[in-house]
């Protein structure tokens, strides 16, 4: 079976013009085929602020009303995604920027509004991976902004670390795929702060249990198991700069 | 040959919703390979505003500094782009949402800052056309925003009727080209108001010459008569909502 990477970095990296070349050029020298998907969180709360649009969040989760979602939108589909599509272009990367609603790829549902209404935001629905597959055929690196789309023609909100594992689970019978997910850190730390370089499921609940992986790296590491026990070959967790080198940490079950 | 209808359309139309589902069933309608080219001019002055951004402007043209850029970046790619995107989706057509950087296909010289520095503008180097037409034989409908790149990877902001000509004169080898510019007037119109079914370009030079064509026509006009005299079998000005039904002004040489 063919390879395939699919990699997911967050909005961090990218909004930091040093770092976003660093991970641009890791993410160019991967070999193979490729899928970026990435977030911008931060940049879109600058501008949401700069534009004097309330901040609304329950329980650290965006709500996404009409004008946040222009400006999710705008952000995340226009200013980081193309910025990242031209900088892989001059890398001689054949990049094609994309959401969810482009070629129909990613569709999705709007979230009940009960018991809290999210508003504009989706839970992934279906996957074209047939189309998917075609543009690899043709050499190209899909970059997937966080947006999805209704059959109704309605933008939807997703999360990139979701639609990163959506789409490594829609292929796991025609490729053979690799998730990885990048941030600022080398990987999961233990509690001296040492790279841990694989990590078990029963090792994951025992360092939770001890509060040493704590924070958003609870929901991270979840979600990344979860797609292991779909049939996703191997799933890493590593730095932005060095996901050429097998570096990071390795999950398994 | 094959036939190929490209279809310009400003951001006036696209930015009220009225209008934008009104010339989205039109579009929808046409039959046979096409492609969108759109504005957004308007909306992007909006947000500018909102941001305490300076409209910079020399001649009525607009000067794109790195702020300015971003705010065109998101407003074009992001925004317009992505909603009427998601909207043909809705009405089963296979869109997809493109700048000139994805897949590198409309690469761009920045323009010399000599006598004006126009700042982040592009002027259209090279269309590849061979990967548009790949797209095009899938049954993709490409839907571009009015953004183009340079080889090292910077964002240019283009001309949306450029962006249309060149990609019009581009083709005119392998398909049988329409090229259509609508707006909300119904066509080119005569000193009564009355609309000009067809016009050539003596025609034009004396309406122009009595001052009845003016303003923002006449480089709308100026350009689509230089793309018929590079062999684009034929141009159409005319109304967002009635695309298909060859209505408007038809030029000819």
């Amino acid at each position: 079976m063919k390879k395939l990477t699919i990699v997911k970095v967050g909005g961090a990296v990218l909004e930091d013009e040093e770092k976003r070349k660093d991970f641009l050029s890791a993410f160019s020298k991967l070999k193979g085929h490729k899928i970026l998907v990435h977030g911008g969180g931060r940049l879109a709360d600058h501008y949401l602020n700069k534009l004097d649009i309330e901040l609304k969040k329950i329980d650290g989760r965006r709500i996404t009303d009409q004008e946040t979602l222009d400006v999710v939108t705008m952000v995340y589909a226009g200013l980081v995604n193309k910025k990242v599509v031209a900088e892989l272009q001059s890398n001689n990367q054949n990049a094609l920027g994309l959401t969810g609603a482009d070629l129909g790829l990613i569709r999705s549902l709007k979230r009940s509004n009960v018991p809290v209404d999210y508003g504009f935001v989706g839970d992934v629905e279906s996957v074209d991976n047939y189309k998917i597959a075609q543009l690899l055929e043709q050499e190209t690196i899909p970059v997937f902004a966080p947006l999805t789309f209704s059959k109704e023609g309605q933008l939807l909100n997703t999360n990139a670390d979701t639609i990163a594992s959506e789409l490594a689970k829609s292929f796991i019978n025609s490729f053979e795929v690799q998730l990885i997910f990048c941030f600022e850190l080398s990987g999961v730390l233990d509690e001296h702060e040492q790279l841990i370089s694989e990590i078990t499921l029963s090792q994951f609940s025992d360092l939770k249990r001890k509060e040493i992986v704590k924070g958003g790296m609870i929901p991270k590491l979840d979600n990344a198991f979860s797609v292991i026990q779909k049939g996703v070959k191997e799933v890493r967790i590593c730095n932005y700069s060095s996901l050429a080198e097998k570096s990071g940490t390795k999950l398994s079950l």
